[in-house]
């Protein structure tokens, strides 16, 4: 098991595990997985797997008449995979018992637990959402109290810009309302599980237990109390799901079910990160190989899907998130890392398990075609007789375009506005492009009010921009109040701490009093857009019609049967006028449009004037 | 039938047409197009046009039992269509009749002629092959005689860069064996089609008779006489079609057949040239419209192929030039700034008779997907269930990558080798990468060996590429003796004449004796390669096998069960040493490889070093 350790540190983890088992003879199954389960899944088979000094040397039998269909062993002693038959087996608690020639040794009491009312039909999120993205570490700290722990390696520490710095669940909960009245009406934060690396644990990617919430962000109960929290503000939780890589601290590293629970090489091996060998049809076996087996980094053992029980374990681990804590979707970090059919395979069970369950995956690719390749249903992974299952993708080549164009004052062939129309000119490649996430920057990207140099109007057409096209808008926490910071710093640059999160903050950006005159300035647009947008359904499901960029304006429609919604940019430093007779396809009968940012009714019977570096968002009435 | 000409021009054309038609009474028929026909075509039909005054007003007859079976009449009583039935019909004279009240008033004779033994069967180029690309007036002079004509408006001037030069068919002829020595083995010339445009004819795009060889190229018969020198030389002839329009001096633009045979709108509209509109789903129907039926330029009246008497006619013309020159294939201008439905009607009609032969369309665009659509049995196209039948499109991204990667000394994650390698990854996105033209240059694009600015080693890069990679490689004349020219001087600069074909040329690169040293380390290099491809099967249909660059290195395999040919570029501007272990999987139990260009040995047991911007061509042992 060539994993990349210090052989002093190998030394001291196998005396760890040693004692562990030595400890006492009650305490021999040391960990159950899942902890519990439900009863009515519509998948009835659950994999249980137990672990605990030579386990695998007993022989399991469980209560109440529950069949054991299969038991699998591995060469490591000290785990056993149990699969029980759940079918119309009710809410019950069952007691596992291990026999060793007849006699049982010890005994394991399970819980399969009652399911929330009509859990399986959850509704999930949509175009009619805004997704606000949040760095749990440095959004708010709500409880100074856990910032560390005397049983977890890294201690809290605002002065390194990769430290913790305290931010916690009960931060987002104590700013709900504030989120809300952003006109946010969903949440995607980074990880929230244990990550016990010795650094960079806050962005928490390497985690060290896959069933517990890390306590310096809280415990299991307190991310339940934040769902419940935000559904009764009608919003919905999404949660940040790994399955390529655990860190290098996940208990199960320090002694692995199978030598195959992770991808391993003769020496460290690295991924390449050129993801497009996937469905390169010329690609040596040796690439694809690297690509998809080998170590995202040093600390993030590669996670092996091809194993059944690696896939059957991550599978239910994410159930057991959606239904213990009553989660809304998932965005899946690192997608296209891990075995594709092992992915497609997750993303089927989970979504039979939750048919509009909604899956953003991180598919971070630089052409229309490769990403189109990974959404459900896709004609492109049709191509090679692939289907992903996974309902929704990230729009990076329009994240691409959203940090340029808006600097490009004149048009060019191929830049300014143009770069807008040409990303959505390949829509037809997708299957479904009202579930693709919309998004301007996230947690490693450079943030847009830096690539923007703080000029607020180029943050308005961006905002514009992500509200009135197709697909899910998501905003980074602290845009909204004009927070920038510089990539080139490193992560830690573009994952400052939200100003007011901390007690003794002296500008605190989360109340309306706290707020600087440039932030609230930030805030109000960005509040009214995406509050107006909430109750608009022409952008959310509507159709879209867009007409070539003419001088560096840029019109288009988004509209039903009821309602048109016509937008105007002009990204020209100077004033521009433009005729409405070239949109008479969609303006129709209409006479007008009413600006919702402003509240200005414009005249559309001849031509209209915008503002330089401006856009409009008219109701035609 | 508003087109763009002057008051005065028109009113000079319609006085001419009157005269014309009252010239003579034996007169009245002016035109039939097509002139004559072939017997025995799978598409038994053939619509043949009557041209001459009133015409209309006649009854036609045909002689020797041949049934008509469709008289189509149109607006302009000058014109009609006659579909005879040729089922059957042996190679005969027909005579048909126009009669008035039961009274012939004039008759016209029709040849029905024998086609070449397996004609429908020809052969066509593919990826065996290297393509010539020749503008016909820029390349040699062969007879000085035909370089202006009283009845063609335009004069020869060489001094002009957009005059016209005098090169011309016998020029071709004349150097048939030079192009052969190259390793080419087939020409695609640009137009030879009468074009009588007032300046700029000697691109000849503008078309005043499509059955016609201008006259200041040669005749008809020399056309096929070029076809017949080609064919004992064993290369094939590759003849430039224009469907998207004609010149405004078309003979047809005086006297339209009917108002839709051109694209024509309240004022001159001319293409937006924004192709990514015809797949759009968003796009508006403005836009699509004045995408396909807005005019190339003013000089190019727009042929509206909606209009099945202008289909019919442009796939008459087509099949009529495969038939009458003996042609190998075709390449297709502005292929789709038509109509896309008729498009694919014409190929799919042109394919259905010569099911061999190949087409490549101009589809100029920027993206693979968008280039895979117009590929016949494209996935992509089948997304919006189109087919366009083409079989053979040219690889654009490719060549926007060619002209800059060699000179990109300096790895970047974007730059260098790397962008040959994402080109080819999204190979899986085409049908038939095997049929896709391969090309760093061309009549309409800067010219390689300026952008290189003329430094051979990155032209010998260019060259091994095109030779090794899958598709058919295609090069521009005169790049091979060296020859540049600068873009930003219009097109003219990237069209200079070939040394050596006008009489007076102090150097003349056609010849050994002729060529600068500079010129013969050019044409050697080059020939050498393509003389080597020629017989090499593993470089036209074999596998291609390629690994992530490294270091600005990049290494491939082409290789058959047969044959395996391995290719190294170092695109750095120091020595690379490549350690061979890593393409395992394609050196297999090869030891060595020979360079087909130095004929030095390489072993691949271990390592192989490079020089500075260099590639190796291995032929594996």
């Amino acid at each position: 098991m060539k994993i990349p350790l210090q052989t002093n540190q190998t030394l001291y983890r196998i005396l760890l595990v040693v004692l562990l088992f030595s400890a006492s003879a009650k305490a021999q199954i040391q960990k159950t997985e899942p902890p519990f389960w439900y009863a009515g899944m519509n998948n009835p088979e659950l994999q249980i797997m137990f672990y605990g000094k030579n386990i695998a040397q007993y022989e399991p039998t469980v209560s109440n008449n529950v069949v054991i269909k299969d038991i699998k062993k591995t060469e490591n002693p000290n785990y056993i995979f149990v699969t029980i038959d759940t079918k119309n087996i009710p809410a019950s608690e069952l007691v596992f018992s291990f026999k060793n020639k007849n006699k049982v040794a010890y005994t394991q009491k399970y819980s399969l637990k009652k399911r929330r009312e009509n859990s399986a039909q959850r509704k999930s999120f949509d175009a009619s959402d805004m997704m606000y993205l949040i760095m749990p570490d440095r959004f708010a700290n709500g409880n100074p109290k856990n910032d560390s722990d005397p049983s977890l390696v890294e201690k809290a520490n605002r002065s390194i810009p990769g430290g913790r710095h305290g931010g916690d669940i009960e931060g987002i909960i104590q700013n709900l309302d504030y989120i809300s009245s952003l006109g946010a009406t969903t949440i995607w934060n980074t990880p929230l599980n244990e990550d016990n690396d010795k650094e960079h644990s806050y962005h928490t990617y390497a985690q060290s237990d896959v069933y517990k919430i890390d306590s310096r962000y809280g415990t299991n109960e307190d991310y339940v109390r934040l769902s419940n929290e935000m559904h009764k503000r009608n919003m919905k939780l999404v949660m940040d799901y790994v399955t390529n890589h655990w860190g290098i601290t996940h208990w199960m590293m320090k002694d692995l079910p199978t030598k195959s629970w992770i991808n391993q090489f003769e020496n460290y091996t690295q991924t390449h990160h050129r993801r497009e060998v996937i469905t390169d049809i010329h690609a040596s076996k040796l690439d694809k190989e690297v690509c998809i087996d080998g170590w995202f980094v040093p600390s993030m053992p590669d996670l092996n899907l091809k194993n059944p029980l690696v896939a059957k374990y991550l599978t239910q681990n994410a159930i057991w998130w959606i239904e213990y804590a009553d989660l809304d979707g998932f965005r899946v970090d690192t997608y296209n890392y891990s075995d594709p059919a092992a992915m497609a395979n997750w993303a089927k069970s989970v979504t039979d398990e939750y048919p509009n369950f909604n899956i953003v995956g991180e598919i971070w690719m630089h052409n229309q075609a490769n990403l189109a390749y990974w959404q459900k249903d896709s004609k492109i992974g049709a191509i090679q007789n692939y289907n992903s299952n996974l309902p929704s993708v990230m729009d990076f080549t329009l994240h691409n375009q959203i940090g340029s164009a808006f600097n490009e004052d004149e048009a060019t062939w191929d830049n300014g506005m143009i770069k807008f129309y040409n990303n959505f000119a390949l829509d037809y490649l997708y299957p479904n492009t009202n579930n693709i996430l919309v998004f301007a920057e996230n947690h490693d990207t450079s943030r847009i009010n830096d690539l923007y140099k703080y000029d607020i109007a180029k943050y308005k057409l961006v905002m514009t921009l992500m509200a009135t096209v197709r697909g899910i808008p998501q905003l980074y926490y602290g845009s909204e109040i004009g927070m920038g910071g510089d990539k080139s710093q490193g992560d830690g640059g573009i994952r400052l701490d939200f100003p007011g999160g901390w007690k003794g903050d002296t500008n605190n950006a989360f109340t309306a009093a706290g707020r600087t005159a440039k932030q609230a300035e930030y805030f109000d647009f960005t509040s009214k857009l995406f509050n107006w947008r909430k109750s608009n359904e022409a952008v959310h499901f509507g159709k879209m019609t867009h007409y070539i960029p003419e001088n560096n304006t840029y019109v288009y429609f988004r509209y039903t049967d009821a309602k048109t919604v016509m937008v105007v940019f002009n990204n020209n430093a100077k004033e521009q006028t433009i005729k409405t007779n070239r949109f008479k396809e969609n303006i129709k009968n209409f006479k007008s449009g009413k600006d919702v940012l402003t509240g200005k009714t414009f005249d559309l019977t001849s031509e209209i004037t915008l503002e330089p570096k401006s856009a409009i968002v008219l109701e035609l009435e």
